[in-house]
Protein backbone atom coordinates (compact mmCIF):
# COMPACT_ATOMS: atom_id res chain seq x y z
CA UNK A 1 0.00 0.00 0.00
CA UNK A 2 1.29 3.40 -1.32
CA UNK A 3 1.87 6.40 1.92
CA UNK A 4 0.67 9.35 1.00
CA UNK A 5 2.77 12.67 1.53
CA UNK A 6 0.70 13.43 4.58
CA UNK A 7 1.22 10.22 6.44
CA UNK A 8 4.56 10.39 6.16
CA UNK A 9 4.40 13.90 7.96
CA UNK A 10 1.95 12.56 10.65
CA UNK A 11 4.56 9.61 10.94
CA UNK A 12 7.36 11.83 11.55
CA UNK A 13 5.28 14.34 13.44
CA UNK A 14 4.27 11.55 15.77
CA UNK A 15 6.82 9.33 16.18
CA UNK A 16 8.85 10.52 18.99
CA UNK A 17 5.34 10.72 21.23
CA UNK A 18 1.83 9.68 20.33
CA UNK A 19 -0.28 12.75 21.31
CA UNK A 20 -2.87 12.64 23.80
CA UNK A 21 -6.25 12.63 21.77
CA UNK A 22 -8.51 15.10 24.43
CA UNK A 23 -5.18 17.36 24.61
CA UNK A 24 -4.62 17.45 20.81
CA UNK A 25 -7.90 18.56 20.11
CA UNK A 26 -7.96 21.12 22.22
CA UNK A 27 -4.70 22.59 20.16
CA UNK A 28 -7.50 22.14 16.92
CA UNK A 29 -10.02 24.43 18.74
CA UNK A 30 -7.59 26.86 19.71
CA UNK A 31 -5.95 26.46 15.88
CA UNK A 32 -9.60 26.26 14.41
CA UNK A 33 -12.30 27.70 16.31
CA UNK A 34 -10.99 30.04 18.34
CA UNK A 35 -12.98 33.10 17.40
CA UNK A 36 -16.58 33.84 19.28
CA UNK A 37 -19.11 31.68 17.86
CA UNK A 38 -16.81 29.55 15.99
CA UNK A 39 -18.11 25.82 15.53
CA UNK A 40 -16.53 22.42 14.43
CA UNK A 41 -18.77 20.04 12.82
CA UNK A 42 -18.47 16.33 14.03
CA UNK A 43 -17.78 15.13 10.03
CA UNK A 44 -14.74 17.58 9.92
CA UNK A 45 -13.48 16.28 13.49
CA UNK A 46 -13.45 12.97 12.64
CA UNK A 47 -11.79 13.70 9.41
CA UNK A 48 -8.94 15.52 11.12
CA UNK A 49 -9.01 12.75 13.27
CA UNK A 50 -8.90 9.80 10.87
CA UNK A 51 -5.70 11.64 9.01
CA UNK A 52 -3.67 11.65 12.14
CA UNK A 53 -4.89 8.10 12.64
CA UNK A 54 -7.25 8.43 15.92
CA UNK A 55 -9.91 6.25 16.09
CA UNK A 56 -13.56 7.61 16.35
CA UNK A 57 -14.08 5.85 19.40
CA UNK A 58 -11.10 7.44 21.33
CA UNK A 59 -12.11 11.02 19.54
CA UNK A 60 -15.46 10.53 21.07
CA UNK A 61 -14.00 9.81 24.57
CA UNK A 62 -11.80 12.83 24.33
CA UNK A 63 -14.75 14.80 23.40
CA UNK A 64 -16.58 13.71 26.48
CA UNK A 65 -13.56 14.49 28.67
CA UNK A 66 -13.69 17.88 27.34
CA UNK A 67 -17.12 18.30 27.39
CA UNK A 68 -17.01 17.38 31.08
CA UNK A 69 -13.53 19.44 32.12
CA UNK A 70 -14.93 22.62 30.48
CA UNK A 71 -13.24 23.10 27.46
CA UNK A 72 -15.88 22.78 24.96
CA UNK A 73 -19.74 22.82 24.46
CA UNK A 74 -21.54 20.48 22.01
CA UNK A 75 -24.78 21.89 19.86
CA UNK A 76 -27.09 19.45 18.29
CA UNK A 77 -27.22 20.32 14.49
CA UNK A 78 -30.01 17.94 12.80
CA UNK A 79 -28.63 14.15 13.02
CA UNK A 80 -25.01 15.78 14.02
CA UNK A 81 -23.46 17.70 16.49
CA UNK A 82 -21.20 20.87 15.82
CA UNK A 83 -18.31 22.07 18.86
CA UNK A 84 -17.15 24.99 19.96
CA UNK A 85 -15.16 26.24 23.01
CA UNK A 86 -16.89 27.45 26.48
CA UNK A 87 -16.23 30.74 27.63
CA UNK A 88 -13.63 29.58 29.79
CA UNK A 89 -11.77 26.95 27.38
CA UNK A 90 -11.88 30.48 24.78
CA UNK A 91 -10.28 32.16 27.44
CA UNK A 92 -7.44 29.71 28.26
CA UNK A 93 -6.36 29.49 24.32
CA UNK A 94 -6.46 33.52 24.05
CA UNK A 95 -4.49 33.86 26.99
CA UNK A 96 -1.48 30.81 25.09
CA UNK A 97 -2.16 31.83 22.16
CA UNK A 98 0.70 34.61 21.78
CA UNK A 99 3.44 32.79 23.35
CA UNK A 100 2.13 29.33 20.88
CA UNK A 101 1.88 31.76 17.35
CA UNK A 102 4.23 34.46 18.29
CA UNK A 103 7.38 35.00 15.89
CA UNK A 104 9.26 36.72 18.49
CA UNK A 105 9.79 35.58 22.50
CA UNK A 106 6.99 36.80 24.53
CA UNK A 107 9.72 37.89 27.41
CA UNK A 108 12.20 41.00 26.64
CA UNK A 109 14.10 41.06 30.30
CA UNK A 110 14.82 39.20 33.01
CA UNK A 111 14.55 40.00 36.48
CA UNK A 112 16.27 38.68 39.08
CA UNK A 113 14.74 38.60 42.39
CA UNK A 114 16.19 37.38 45.45
CA UNK A 115 13.56 36.98 48.36
CA UNK A 116 14.47 37.25 52.23
CA UNK A 117 15.50 33.45 53.11
CA UNK A 118 13.78 33.83 56.72
CA UNK A 119 10.21 34.60 54.65
CA UNK A 120 7.90 32.65 53.12
CA UNK A 121 7.30 33.38 49.57
CA UNK A 122 4.09 34.64 47.85
CA UNK A 123 5.55 36.08 44.57
CA UNK A 124 3.35 35.32 41.27
CA UNK A 125 5.72 32.74 39.15
CA UNK A 126 3.45 32.55 35.77
CA UNK A 127 6.23 34.64 34.33
CA UNK A 128 9.66 32.80 35.45
CA UNK A 129 11.03 30.19 37.38
CA UNK A 130 12.49 29.38 41.23
CA UNK A 131 15.84 28.81 40.66
CA UNK A 132 16.07 28.45 44.67
CA UNK A 133 13.49 28.66 47.66
CA UNK A 134 14.26 32.20 47.69
CA UNK A 135 15.43 32.72 43.94
CA UNK A 136 13.27 34.07 40.98
CA UNK A 137 13.80 34.28 37.64
CA UNK A 138 11.03 36.37 35.74
CA UNK A 139 10.16 38.80 32.98
CA UNK A 140 8.12 40.23 34.76
CA UNK A 141 9.41 42.62 38.04
CA UNK A 142 6.90 41.66 41.63
CA UNK A 143 5.70 44.70 43.03
CA UNK A 144 5.64 45.93 46.65
CA UNK A 145 8.11 43.88 47.22
CA UNK A 146 11.04 43.54 49.63
CA UNK A 147 13.22 41.46 47.44
CA UNK A 148 16.35 42.35 46.22
CA UNK A 149 15.79 42.72 42.56
CA UNK A 150 17.90 43.62 39.83
CA UNK A 151 17.59 43.49 35.66
CA UNK A 152 19.69 41.20 34.56
CA UNK A 153 21.97 43.11 31.73
CA UNK A 154 23.31 41.90 28.66
CA UNK A 155 26.73 41.75 29.40
CA UNK A 156 26.00 39.96 32.63
CA UNK A 157 26.61 35.84 32.78
CA UNK A 158 23.66 33.71 33.67
CA UNK A 159 26.08 30.54 35.55
CA UNK A 160 24.41 27.07 34.10
CA UNK A 161 23.76 26.05 37.71
CA UNK A 162 20.73 28.84 37.18
CA UNK A 163 20.17 28.06 33.65
CA UNK A 164 19.73 23.96 34.43
CA UNK A 165 16.89 25.20 37.05
CA UNK A 166 14.80 26.76 34.68
CA UNK A 167 13.64 23.98 32.72
CA UNK A 168 12.89 20.83 33.30
CA UNK A 169 14.80 18.12 30.90
CA UNK A 170 12.57 16.95 29.06
CA UNK A 171 11.11 19.98 27.76
CA UNK A 172 14.61 21.23 26.35
CA UNK A 173 15.25 17.66 24.66
CA UNK A 174 11.44 18.38 22.71
CA UNK A 175 12.55 21.77 22.01
CA UNK A 176 15.72 19.76 20.32
CA UNK A 177 14.03 17.08 19.03
CA UNK A 178 11.49 19.44 17.52
CA UNK A 179 13.83 21.65 15.84
CA UNK A 180 15.08 18.88 13.89
CA UNK A 181 11.79 17.62 13.12
CA UNK A 182 10.64 21.20 11.77
CA UNK A 183 14.20 21.44 9.70
CA UNK A 184 13.87 18.27 8.11
CA UNK A 185 9.84 19.28 7.26
CA UNK A 186 10.95 22.51 5.89
CA UNK A 187 13.20 20.95 3.31
CA UNK A 188 10.66 18.30 2.30
CA UNK A 189 7.73 21.04 2.26
CA UNK A 190 9.86 22.81 -0.58
CA UNK A 191 10.32 19.59 -2.86
CA UNK A 192 6.35 18.69 -2.73
CA UNK A 193 4.19 21.24 -0.58
CA UNK A 194 0.89 20.19 0.58
CA UNK A 195 -2.25 21.51 -1.44
CA UNK A 196 -5.39 20.32 -0.06
CA UNK A 197 -7.06 22.85 3.24
CA UNK A 198 -7.22 19.11 5.13
CA UNK A 199 -3.48 17.84 4.91
CA UNK A 200 -2.54 21.78 5.17
CA UNK A 201 -4.58 22.05 8.89
CA UNK A 202 -3.59 18.01 10.06
CA UNK A 203 0.03 19.38 9.56
CA UNK A 204 -0.54 22.95 11.47
CA UNK A 205 -2.62 21.25 13.91
CA UNK A 206 0.52 18.78 14.94
CA UNK A 207 3.40 21.39 14.70
CA UNK A 208 1.33 23.60 16.91
CA UNK A 209 1.10 20.84 19.24
CA UNK A 210 4.42 20.20 19.36
CA UNK A 211 5.62 23.01 20.04
CA UNK A 212 2.50 24.19 22.51
CA UNK A 213 3.65 21.30 24.76
CA UNK A 214 7.35 22.65 24.49
CA UNK A 215 6.69 26.70 24.97
CA UNK A 216 3.82 26.25 27.51
CA UNK A 217 6.11 24.22 30.31
CA UNK A 218 8.58 26.37 29.54
CA UNK A 219 8.60 29.37 31.69
CA UNK A 220 8.15 32.93 30.37
CA UNK A 221 11.81 34.14 29.96
CA UNK A 222 14.11 35.22 27.26
CA UNK A 223 15.81 32.60 25.21
CA UNK A 224 19.73 33.66 26.08
CA UNK A 225 18.66 32.69 30.27
CA UNK A 226 17.73 29.03 28.94
CA UNK A 227 20.48 26.50 28.56
CA UNK A 228 22.59 26.25 26.63
CA UNK A 229 20.66 23.00 24.83
CA UNK A 230 17.75 25.11 24.62
CA UNK A 231 16.43 25.24 20.55
CA UNK A 232 13.24 27.25 21.56
CA UNK A 233 14.97 30.16 19.73
CA UNK A 234 15.50 28.21 16.59
CA UNK A 235 11.81 26.21 16.96
CA UNK A 236 10.28 29.51 17.06
CA UNK A 237 11.62 30.46 13.65
CA UNK A 238 10.89 26.85 12.19
CA UNK A 239 7.66 27.42 12.91
CA UNK A 240 6.84 30.51 12.00
CA UNK A 241 8.55 29.69 8.51
CA UNK A 242 7.08 26.19 8.12
CA UNK A 243 3.52 27.30 9.14
CA UNK A 244 4.08 30.50 6.21
CA UNK A 245 4.08 27.57 4.02
CA UNK A 246 0.98 26.23 5.40
CA UNK A 247 -1.57 28.81 5.71
CA UNK A 248 -4.11 28.63 7.89
CA UNK A 249 -7.36 27.39 6.12
CA UNK A 250 -10.62 28.96 6.79
CA UNK A 251 -13.41 27.13 8.72
CA UNK A 252 -15.73 27.51 6.02
CA UNK A 253 -13.30 25.88 3.24
CA UNK A 254 -12.36 23.39 5.82
CA UNK A 255 -15.95 22.15 6.51
CA UNK A 256 -16.54 22.08 2.83
CA UNK A 257 -13.32 19.88 2.19
CA UNK A 258 -15.13 17.44 5.15
CA UNK A 259 -18.23 17.53 3.18
CA UNK A 260 -16.99 16.71 -0.52
CA UNK A 261 -15.36 13.85 -1.35
CA UNK A 262 -13.81 15.84 -3.91
CA UNK A 263 -10.02 17.21 -2.95
CA UNK A 264 -10.14 20.80 -1.91
CA UNK A 265 -6.64 22.91 -2.71
CA UNK A 266 -5.23 25.61 -1.10
CA UNK A 267 -5.35 29.08 -2.95
CA UNK A 268 -2.24 30.06 -3.16
CA UNK A 269 -1.65 33.52 -1.25
CA UNK B 1 41.04 69.88 91.38
CA UNK B 2 40.41 71.84 87.84
CA UNK B 3 39.74 69.59 84.80
CA UNK B 4 42.15 70.75 82.07
CA UNK B 5 40.57 70.88 78.53
CA UNK B 6 42.71 68.06 77.34
CA UNK B 7 41.42 65.94 80.76
CA UNK B 8 37.78 66.80 79.50
CA UNK B 9 38.15 65.55 76.23
CA UNK B 10 39.59 62.68 76.79
CA UNK B 11 36.66 61.69 79.11
CA UNK B 12 34.72 62.32 76.46
CA UNK B 13 36.55 59.96 73.78
CA UNK B 14 36.63 57.41 76.33
CA UNK B 15 33.21 57.03 78.59
CA UNK B 16 31.85 54.29 76.38
CA UNK B 17 34.53 51.99 76.46
CA UNK B 18 37.70 51.68 77.92
CA UNK B 19 40.12 51.09 74.98
CA UNK B 20 42.33 47.98 75.48
CA UNK B 21 45.86 49.10 76.06
CA UNK B 22 47.81 47.20 73.50
CA UNK B 23 45.15 47.98 71.02
CA UNK B 24 45.20 51.48 71.47
CA UNK B 25 49.21 51.58 71.33
CA UNK B 26 48.45 50.03 67.85
CA UNK B 27 46.72 52.94 66.83
CA UNK B 28 49.74 54.81 68.64
CA UNK B 29 52.54 53.36 66.45
CA UNK B 30 50.38 53.39 63.41
CA UNK B 31 49.62 57.38 63.55
CA UNK B 32 52.91 58.22 64.59
CA UNK B 33 55.59 55.93 63.66
CA UNK B 34 54.67 54.26 60.73
CA UNK B 35 57.56 55.46 57.96
CA UNK B 36 59.75 52.88 57.85
CA UNK B 37 62.65 53.54 60.74
CA UNK B 38 60.77 55.43 63.07
CA UNK B 39 60.79 55.13 66.88
CA UNK B 40 58.95 56.19 69.65
CA UNK B 41 60.84 56.58 72.72
CA UNK B 42 59.79 55.13 75.98
CA UNK B 43 59.40 58.69 77.47
CA UNK B 44 56.99 59.73 74.86
CA UNK B 45 54.92 56.42 74.79
CA UNK B 46 54.82 57.30 78.81
CA UNK B 47 53.61 60.43 78.43
CA UNK B 48 51.19 59.78 75.91
CA UNK B 49 49.74 57.04 77.98
CA UNK B 50 49.71 59.48 81.24
CA UNK B 51 47.83 61.90 79.50
CA UNK B 52 44.98 59.38 78.27
CA UNK B 53 45.09 57.69 81.95
CA UNK B 54 46.95 54.50 81.39
CA UNK B 55 49.47 53.67 84.49
CA UNK B 56 52.65 53.17 83.91
CA UNK B 57 52.29 49.20 84.65
CA UNK B 58 49.44 48.77 81.89
CA UNK B 59 51.69 50.27 79.45
CA UNK B 60 54.79 47.78 80.02
CA UNK B 61 52.51 44.94 79.68
CA UNK B 62 51.35 46.16 76.59
CA UNK B 63 54.44 46.86 74.99
CA UNK B 64 55.45 43.20 76.64
CA UNK B 65 52.60 41.78 74.21
CA UNK B 66 53.02 43.65 71.03
CA UNK B 67 56.73 42.65 71.20
CA UNK B 68 55.80 39.06 71.86
CA UNK B 69 52.90 38.87 68.87
CA UNK B 70 55.59 40.62 66.37
CA UNK B 71 54.03 43.99 66.26
CA UNK B 72 56.81 45.83 67.42
CA UNK B 73 60.47 45.68 68.65
CA UNK B 74 62.68 47.84 70.76
CA UNK B 75 65.98 49.19 71.12
CA UNK B 76 68.05 49.95 74.02
CA UNK B 77 69.36 53.59 73.84
CA UNK B 78 71.38 54.11 77.03
CA UNK B 79 69.55 54.02 79.99
CA UNK B 80 65.83 54.15 77.73
CA UNK B 81 64.41 52.15 75.59
CA UNK B 82 63.34 52.81 71.93
CA UNK B 83 60.09 51.53 70.13
CA UNK B 84 59.34 50.91 66.59
CA UNK B 85 57.16 48.63 64.18
CA UNK B 86 58.41 45.35 62.93
CA UNK B 87 58.47 44.95 58.92
CA UNK B 88 54.80 43.03 59.71
CA UNK B 89 53.84 45.34 62.15
CA UNK B 90 54.52 47.87 59.74
CA UNK B 91 52.92 46.45 56.64
CA UNK B 92 49.40 45.72 59.01
CA UNK B 93 49.34 49.22 60.11
CA UNK B 94 50.40 50.53 55.99
CA UNK B 95 47.11 48.54 55.07
CA UNK B 96 44.75 49.68 57.52
CA UNK B 97 45.55 53.63 56.89
CA UNK B 98 43.84 54.03 53.58
CA UNK B 99 40.81 52.88 55.26
CA UNK B 100 41.35 54.68 58.32
CA UNK B 101 42.59 58.06 56.99
CA UNK B 102 40.72 58.63 53.94
CA UNK B 103 38.45 61.45 53.30
CA UNK B 104 36.47 59.60 51.13
CA UNK B 105 34.97 55.94 51.70
CA UNK B 106 37.54 53.19 49.75
CA UNK B 107 34.26 51.20 48.24
CA UNK B 108 32.54 52.55 44.81
CA UNK B 109 31.00 49.82 43.51
CA UNK B 110 29.17 46.93 45.18
CA UNK B 111 28.90 43.62 43.19
CA UNK B 112 26.06 41.05 44.11
CA UNK B 113 27.84 37.57 43.89
CA UNK B 114 25.57 34.67 43.99
CA UNK B 115 27.03 31.16 44.41
CA UNK B 116 25.83 27.94 43.62
CA UNK B 117 24.29 27.01 46.81
CA UNK B 118 24.94 23.35 46.07
CA UNK B 119 28.92 23.74 45.91
CA UNK B 120 31.34 24.74 48.52
CA UNK B 121 32.11 28.46 48.46
CA UNK B 122 36.09 29.32 48.28
CA UNK B 123 35.56 33.46 47.42
CA UNK B 124 37.73 35.89 49.31
CA UNK B 125 35.70 37.64 51.49
CA UNK B 126 38.06 40.46 52.84
CA UNK B 127 36.39 43.28 50.33
CA UNK B 128 32.75 42.40 51.14
CA UNK B 129 30.19 40.51 53.41
CA UNK B 130 28.34 37.08 53.55
CA UNK B 131 24.66 38.19 53.52
CA UNK B 132 23.43 33.92 53.00
CA UNK B 133 26.02 30.76 52.92
CA UNK B 134 25.87 31.46 49.02
CA UNK B 135 25.29 35.33 48.99
CA UNK B 136 28.22 37.49 49.26
CA UNK B 137 27.96 41.52 48.37
CA UNK B 138 31.23 42.87 47.49
CA UNK B 139 33.37 45.80 46.48
CA UNK B 140 35.68 43.39 44.36
CA UNK B 141 34.37 40.96 41.84
CA UNK B 142 35.56 37.87 42.13
CA UNK B 143 37.30 36.16 39.04
CA UNK B 144 37.30 32.73 37.63
CA UNK B 145 33.62 31.66 39.53
CA UNK B 146 30.80 30.09 38.39
CA UNK B 147 28.47 32.69 40.74
CA UNK B 148 26.00 34.75 39.78
CA UNK B 149 27.50 38.33 39.17
CA UNK B 150 26.08 41.54 38.53
CA UNK B 151 26.92 45.19 39.51
CA UNK B 152 24.27 47.04 42.02
CA UNK B 153 23.21 50.07 39.57
CA UNK B 154 22.24 53.59 41.65
CA UNK B 155 18.48 52.22 40.48
CA UNK B 156 18.74 48.99 42.96
CA UNK B 157 17.27 49.12 46.24
CA UNK B 158 19.02 47.09 48.42
CA UNK B 159 16.19 45.65 50.59
CA UNK B 160 16.99 45.60 54.79
CA UNK B 161 17.14 41.95 55.36
CA UNK B 162 20.13 42.24 52.79
CA UNK B 163 21.50 45.55 54.95
CA UNK B 164 21.27 44.45 58.43
CA UNK B 165 23.14 41.13 57.53
CA UNK B 166 26.11 43.25 56.14
CA UNK B 167 27.71 44.72 59.76
CA UNK B 168 27.17 43.76 63.32
CA UNK B 169 24.86 45.80 65.14
CA UNK B 170 27.88 46.87 67.91
CA UNK B 171 29.60 48.43 65.01
CA UNK B 172 26.52 50.24 63.14
CA UNK B 173 25.76 51.44 66.93
CA UNK B 174 29.57 52.59 67.61
CA UNK B 175 29.05 54.85 64.21
CA UNK B 176 26.07 56.35 66.17
CA UNK B 177 28.29 57.02 68.87
CA UNK B 178 31.45 58.48 67.23
CA UNK B 179 29.31 60.55 64.98
CA UNK B 180 27.87 62.80 67.91
CA UNK B 181 30.61 62.77 69.87
CA UNK B 182 32.89 64.19 66.94
CA UNK B 183 29.87 66.74 66.44
CA UNK B 184 30.26 67.64 70.02
CA UNK B 185 33.84 68.01 69.77
CA UNK B 186 33.94 70.04 66.19
CA UNK B 187 32.06 72.68 68.27
CA UNK B 188 34.00 72.67 71.75
CA UNK B 189 37.48 72.68 69.73
CA UNK B 190 36.75 75.74 67.93
CA UNK B 191 35.77 77.32 71.06
CA UNK B 192 38.86 76.20 72.49
CA UNK B 193 41.61 75.02 70.31
CA UNK B 194 44.30 72.52 72.10
CA UNK B 195 47.75 74.05 71.27
CA UNK B 196 50.23 71.97 73.02
CA UNK B 197 51.64 69.03 70.08
CA UNK B 198 50.97 66.62 73.25
CA UNK B 199 47.75 66.76 73.66
CA UNK B 200 46.82 67.16 70.30
CA UNK B 201 48.47 63.76 69.76
CA UNK B 202 46.89 62.39 72.22
CA UNK B 203 42.79 63.67 70.85
CA UNK B 204 44.28 62.08 67.41
CA UNK B 205 45.28 58.90 68.84
CA UNK B 206 41.72 58.21 70.58
CA UNK B 207 39.94 59.37 67.52
CA UNK B 208 42.27 57.35 65.17
CA UNK B 209 41.06 54.24 67.42
CA UNK B 210 37.52 55.16 67.65
CA UNK B 211 36.83 55.10 63.97
CA UNK B 212 39.14 52.28 63.51
CA UNK B 213 37.29 50.15 65.86
CA UNK B 214 34.26 50.83 63.34
CA UNK B 215 36.10 50.73 60.24
CA UNK B 216 38.20 47.86 60.32
CA UNK B 217 35.41 45.87 61.53
CA UNK B 218 32.97 46.80 58.86
CA UNK B 219 33.50 45.95 55.51
CA UNK B 220 34.35 47.51 52.56
CA UNK B 221 31.40 48.37 51.04
CA UNK B 222 29.59 51.44 49.65
CA UNK B 223 27.63 53.21 52.52
CA UNK B 224 24.57 53.12 50.28
CA UNK B 225 24.31 49.38 51.43
CA UNK B 226 24.62 50.06 54.95
CA UNK B 227 21.51 49.59 57.10
CA UNK B 228 20.11 53.09 57.36
CA UNK B 229 21.54 53.59 61.32
CA UNK B 230 25.16 53.30 59.58
CA UNK B 231 26.77 56.39 60.30
CA UNK B 232 29.97 55.76 58.64
CA UNK B 233 29.60 58.27 56.16
CA UNK B 234 29.00 61.29 58.46
CA UNK B 235 31.85 59.80 60.85
CA UNK B 236 34.30 60.23 58.21
CA UNK B 237 33.54 63.43 57.17
CA UNK B 238 33.44 64.60 60.57
CA UNK B 239 36.78 62.75 61.09
CA UNK B 240 38.29 64.29 58.32
CA UNK B 241 37.10 67.68 59.35
CA UNK B 242 38.27 67.50 63.29
CA UNK B 243 41.55 65.90 62.13
CA UNK B 244 42.41 68.82 60.13
CA UNK B 245 42.00 70.96 63.31
CA UNK B 246 44.52 68.90 65.26
CA UNK B 247 47.33 68.58 62.88
CA UNK B 248 49.65 65.74 62.62
CA UNK B 249 52.59 66.52 64.53
CA UNK B 250 56.23 65.23 63.90
CA UNK B 251 58.09 63.01 66.05
CA UNK B 252 60.54 65.11 66.98
CA UNK B 253 58.81 67.95 68.15
CA UNK B 254 56.68 65.62 69.71
CA UNK B 255 59.88 64.42 71.96
CA UNK B 256 61.19 67.60 72.12
CA UNK B 257 57.96 68.24 74.17
CA UNK B 258 58.04 65.21 75.72
CA UNK B 259 61.65 65.46 77.33
CA UNK B 260 60.91 68.98 77.93
CA UNK B 261 58.97 70.51 81.15
CA UNK B 262 57.92 73.59 79.12
CA UNK B 263 54.87 73.45 77.39
CA UNK B 264 54.97 73.33 73.02
CA UNK B 265 52.51 74.97 70.97
CA UNK B 266 51.04 73.75 67.71
CA UNK B 267 52.82 75.66 65.16
CA UNK B 268 49.85 77.33 62.76
CA UNK B 269 50.04 75.76 59.65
Amino acid sequence: MEITPLQRIVAQLTESEAPRVWSLLVTAFGELAQELGDQISGALLRQICELIGIKPEAMRVALHRLRKDGWIESKRCGRTSNYGLTVWGRSQCVQASPRIYSRDPIAKQTWFVMTDPTQTQTHDVSNGAWVTPNLLLTSCAPKNTDAFLTLIGANTQVPPWIRSKLCDRDTIARSSELANTLSALQTQLKISPLLNPLDVTVVRILLVHRWRRIVLKAPILPDEVFPETWRGSLCRELMFDVLSTLPKQGLRVLEDAAASPKPHYVRAN
